[in-house]
């Protein structure tokens, strides 16, 4: 079973704000990863300080910090002090298991998502928890462990193919989003797969292990709606709401992710609505053997128990018994039985029991 | 299974706006249909490349270009370029498999929309998507493959009888949403033998297969669903805000398709109630043969085996045992017999047993 | 099973706002009746032709025009053109099979209800459309076949000894509405009467019979909230917003209404909740039965098959059995089986099975 | 079966306002009494005639008039007529069976409430309607019989200890509606009694009678809810709408009365999910039982007809069957039957099915 | 079963904000503790009358009053008369088992809240009230009996290293409601301890008893929910709406209190899912159980019964039977049996009952 409820007695009784790392360690030593760039120039550095970041953040270029790995709390409270971050905003992104949010603060926005990916080997979806801050000029994305969904952006604005270059951080912040629930799609295909496994398992072999298996898929479900539901919420209030780092401008993109949120969860209900039927499906398929059974145990009992008791008749040991002295009585009483079977077999073929 | 998710994976990691075709070729060429009205004017060709459209666009007669598949990346981009359009929006309609939606943009508005038709071959319901941009004076159409569901449109538009020529592009939208939702009623009809047809089925024959028959009703219902229901919201927000490019004259007949589709949802209201109410009754049935069956073999079995075992009492060995030796023994048991068996029968008669 | 989906076929391809009657056709000739009252004056015809109608259209009495019979589309287009009544409002009217609506025009209000009867013979309810148009100072219903649910209305016109008299249109279309809804109580009695019924049969004599008359009894459920609930809303919207034909004095007594209408669904929703418990009910019955039958097999087996078993036993013919030559041997056996029998026969009593 | 619709026929096809008593006539005589008081000034009189009242309503003073029983339309008719009250709420109040509700005239609120309580020897819960028309300077309240729930209020205005003579009418009103709020929860104190008992007997001595006392609970709880869901609206309505009658300095005791209302909703939930939970518990014990059954049968059988099988293969009459001739042949089928069921005993044992 | 309704007949009748502590006396004698502080002040103290605590009312430090014990009716009076407490904010703090609520009034908030822990030895969750009265610079709490999940936040105050001495009253209120909360998850922590044993028990020994637990477990959901649930919207409206004695530069820390408490109401609903998935797994064990029942029993009565209608048949006393002469016969019989029962063996087999 998943832990529902992380380890949260180590802060009971700590003033509010105080930074403690809640959640497993995933990673050696926290990676970070800064990209600067403007229009035509772009610089990309991975550093062991955060210190080396003081630069970046007093020019007007754009700004992205990536840090992965969120053990080392000395780390980010100095990035928090960089930045000007509120205490309450490092306790969140310290404390893994948030429920994603979104928080407006005077100078920047604060973002919690879940980003999930599926662990082939354990055949289980994992995630982790992804914090963004997206301040005027700079985005800083914290992750739990070193994840490669973001290559491809770091790619586009390397290569300074695309519009990325020309737009500014809060376009940054909406290509995250857009490559974290673009992922999604990815984990739901994979789900799908072990649904239609499944679909298949249930016709050909469907054993008490089917309903376990049913069962695991019931809890993942929840599990990611848990995780993608309130998205819909946070990245509907950006396209509605003003936020004083989002440009109206860029209000079209946000929508844009909010559309394929409102897909994805409306994916989730499709699974969700076929796992319910699988479940009816495994339940009738079990109401059916326990059928079969019955019938084969009652036309067994019903053909032979009165055959049994005809035999038990001339197996009486009375003095007088005219019958048993007759020629042709044995077989008689055979062909009466053979007689009695015939017709209890046409009565069971027209109840259509076989 | 049907797939809920399409192929996403072309996507992840590309830049947001970039066009690529996701879902099935449908077509073998686009086919590209113009027609151009006013009042007592009215053109109808076909053309092999949108740049003959660019005339037509610039005069103020109302034009509708009709395109039909999707899979020519090119076209659509040049019939984006020549109407201004957003490449979010091209990249929507590329990407079939988009729930129903309405967005505003500053020259048009873009719409949505599932077409759902029956084909009898395969029993099943299908759909395809269809994009429409809604312009000052003029209406493009993007559909997966060829329908026929507009052809009495572009006939009555041609004959000049209906009001079709005074009115403007926003009419002949108004137009082909009517046409779209006409005929979800015809598909629910369809829809509707097969329910008749179950329900007779369910009453003469009941088999485990048709349990499997009203587990697939019950998906199809899931999908008409989810093609339809975002349409009330959208054609209710139409009829209640004000978009730009909708004459708020018109608004009755929006309402009037409204009305439409909230009848469409009250009917799958009712089909998904009495597919509920067939799971039901097949349930009933399976436990009412269960019932039978139990019945049966109790019957049989109270009868036969207190008489087998009198039977099995005489045919015991021993050495003294009275009543072998009595004259009229045999047909004493024989009758005691009989009279267990008419006493255990009125038992079963005033039990209501058969 | 009822039809859902009335022919829309017929309508696929017209132009919006085409005149075409759908649905049964269920009087020979349309009948007209005109009351035509102020103060202290009232008349009463019976017309045949609607022209005849507009001298009464023209002065400033209130004037109710009643039409019975809806399959001639030429009267209700000449109907439409004497009261400027749009298209597809008489399309809505010739529409049967619409869902309860209000629509707000310039000069009238236009509203649907459904009227509902109980038939007697059939034992199940029937219902029919009934268009209302209210006019400044005249009301136009229109009904699928003669009924005399609004006989005490005109009686209490011609009378003129209630307040009818004095008031305006409004209050006459109030009175039409009430007696419609009052109606729904009587309808309520009847359905109330063969749940009764139906709980002590229920009680007395269940059989699979009885389950599918509740879920008849539940699809009839159904078919009445969807008559009645949109209803609510409707009345709701009268009380609440401002409609230009509807004077604001006269709110109380739609009010009223809607208390009543308020009323009915609540009424409704405990004949459901009663439904389902009759249901749960029935379930349990099976199962007590089932439960029944099982019991009485294992009691019978239970008790049956060991005796069997010894009486077999001394019905070998091994040469050695002492048993067999003893002087009491076989009433040894006998009683043993009697004591036996005791002992099972008390433990079932202990365990209270019967 | 409690009738739902009561006999609503008397009404139909009459002017609405027409004043017909609808519901039971559970008192002999209707009871007049009137308190008037103000300040240091308190008057208490039980009247025969309704006029006796006119004095009291022209003065200044806060007048309680209480009439309890309905059946007498000319008390209520002349009472209506003496503080100017509108018909259709006259019909409301003769008409019992109302929902409760609230609604807002020129001169006066008018009230209508359902007052309930445990009828101990018929075990179920009975109910009454109050309705109460509070003016500027007086309170009206109309019960079908004379109920003892208000005899403290009378008491305390009496013996003016408390604030109530220098309060107005609306802490009279409060005063009453507490009064009668208060009383529910002894009315849900005595349904837990019943539940709690109802639980005991669940797990000592559960049979199918069970279940129909579980179905009873259910029923009342609906019905319950039914009363006092509405009043949570209404008193909520109080507390955040200005009705003119209501002074505001008074809304902190109509938030009291409001909580105690959201409090007692709270209650009934617990019930109704308590209620369902013993649901559960039934249906398990129904099931367990079944268990028990098949298993007896089971292991009585499994055990026995192996044995009876092989006495019977012994009890075969070929000439040529060597174990019958040998010395210990019998001793030694004995003995292997004795091993076979020590070996069942031990497997039955294994699966721990006793 | 816990009682829902506490003993509410002690107050009917009587006026309202008479105060009677209603709930069980938890503690020998009311415990009154004071803190008052201001920057770099702080004075602890307890002490035995609550009028000592009049000076700290009159200074402009911050004043802590917490009070444990209530069934001090006299305590509770004098405290309200010192600090101008309204009558009946003074009943709800006497009367335990009330419902979490927010309340303002002129001059502070009024906060009831329902405080959990987890009882080892009775396996179960406890809860006492808690209410909080929050005044410009003072908080007076009100608790049912000694609880230490606040002796954190006086060590804070005492030692003074946080930033509590600077922040204002409102700041101190939040601090208690964190405290709180924070506790929550501490309960929950040892419900999901509860949640992993069962599921363990499900898996390895399901018996009836885990059906009960299953129940019980489903019951303190309940009960949790109860509690938790209101608290949502209160501290909700506290980071919405403004209140007087709460500054707004303070909302952020009540946004997190607010996070938090949405975070626990979906662990919640996570156990809540978590327990109905049991019971299902546990349903469909006992389905699994009774199948197993029936498949054995049908095997063996399959297998052995048309065997010894054979040996029955054999043992038949016919003159005429000429098997029964044959020098194999007996061999060749049980040769066919043996066949016979290969033969079912492998159709059993083949269907893989076993």
């Amino acid at each position: 079973m998943t832990k529902f409820t992380k380890d949260y007695k180590k802060k009971i009784g700590l003033p509010s704000g105080s930074l403690i790392h809640i959640g497993e360690k995933k990673v050696e030593r926290p990676r970070i990863r800064i990209i600067d760039f403007r229009d035509e120039y772009c610089m990309y550095r991975e550093v062991l300080d955060i210190d080396a970041c003081r630069q970046y953040r007093e020019n007007e270029n754009t700004t992205w910090v990536n840090i992965d790995g969120l053990h080392d709390v000395k780390l980010i409270e100095s990035t928090g002090k960089l930045f000007d971050i509120h205490p309450l905003v490092l306790e969140d992104i310290l404390h893994t298991g948030q429920r994603p949010k979104i928080e407006l603060f005077d100078d920047y926005v604060f973002l919690v998502l879940r980003m999930i990916s599926y662990d082939e080997k354990q055949e289980k979806v994992v995630e982790e928890q992804l914090s963004i801050v997206l301040g005027e000029n700079y985005v800083i994305s914290f992750q739990e462990k070193p994840g490669d969904v973001f290559d491809p952006v770091r790619e586009r604005i390397i290569q300074g193919k695309s519009r990325m270059r020309r737009k500014k951080a809060d376009y940054l912040a909406y290509t995250l989003l857009d490559a974290v629930v673009d992922n999604y799609f990815e984990v739901l295909d994979q789900v799908e797969l072990r649904l239609e496994r499944l679909d298949e398992e249930l016709f050909e072999d469907s054993s008490p292990e089917t309903f376990l298996k049913i069962g695991a898929l019931k809890k993942e479900m929840i599990f990611l709606r848990k995780s993608i539901w309130p998205l819909r919420e946070i990245v509907g209030s950006i396209t509605k709401e003003k936020y004083n780092t989002i440009d109206e401008s860029n209000s079209v993109y946000y929508r844009d992710v909010y559309d394929h949120i409102v897909h994805i969860v409306d994916i989730l209900d499709n699974f969700r609505e076929t796992i319910a039927a699988m479940h009816d499906t495994y339940m009738n398929f079990v109401n059916n053997r326990m059928n079969e059974i019955m019938k084969l145990l009652t036309v067994v009992a019903t053909i032979f128990i009165p055959l049994t008791f005809i035999a038990g008749v001339y197996g009486m040991n009375f003095r007088y018994m005219p019958e048993l002295e007759w020629q042709w009585g044995y077989f008689g009483v055979l062909g009466f039985m053979v007689l009695l079977v015939v017709l209890m077999v046409l009565y069971f073929r027209r109840k259509s029991w076989f």
